[in-house]
């Protein structure tokens, strides 16, 4: 399938990846962001080096602190 | 923020309706996808229905089963 090439990025590193570059570029720390999303500063951490299995629920309220679509956040 | 509209669907509606939409697209029974994502079907049934809390890796295991990029099943 065309968009099953080998050499993509999993989603969660994608993600990870996004999360951190958004981040940076809007000044915030760890703790910040997961203040605005309600979760643990560990947990974002953990979710930036791409450890977590991140769930779907958890993905849309970092997004959504950030201000962006979670779709743009996996785009390949 | 513009994109944080109260009006919104949550994202796991939107999966949730993406995976269906596109499985009998392709004229895939749940079980017939299941079995591609290395996922059981009744997991798969309440994915469908918005019940799961899904993880990345298993929201990328459907995408990848349907062929299509696991970012165009999250736009709003």
């Amino acid at each position: 399938m065309a968009t099953k090439g080998n050499k993509r990025k999993p989603a969660r590193l994608r993600f990870a990846e996004s999360l951190r570059s958004i981040r940076l570029d809007q000044g915030l720390s760890q703790e910040e962001l997961a203040e605005k999303a309600d979760l643990h500063r560990t947990y974002v951490g953990s979710v930036e080096r791409g450890e977590r299995n991140v769930s779907i629920d958890n993905m849309e309220a970092l997004a959504d602190a950030l201000g962006v679509p979670l779709h743009c956040m996996l785009e390949e």
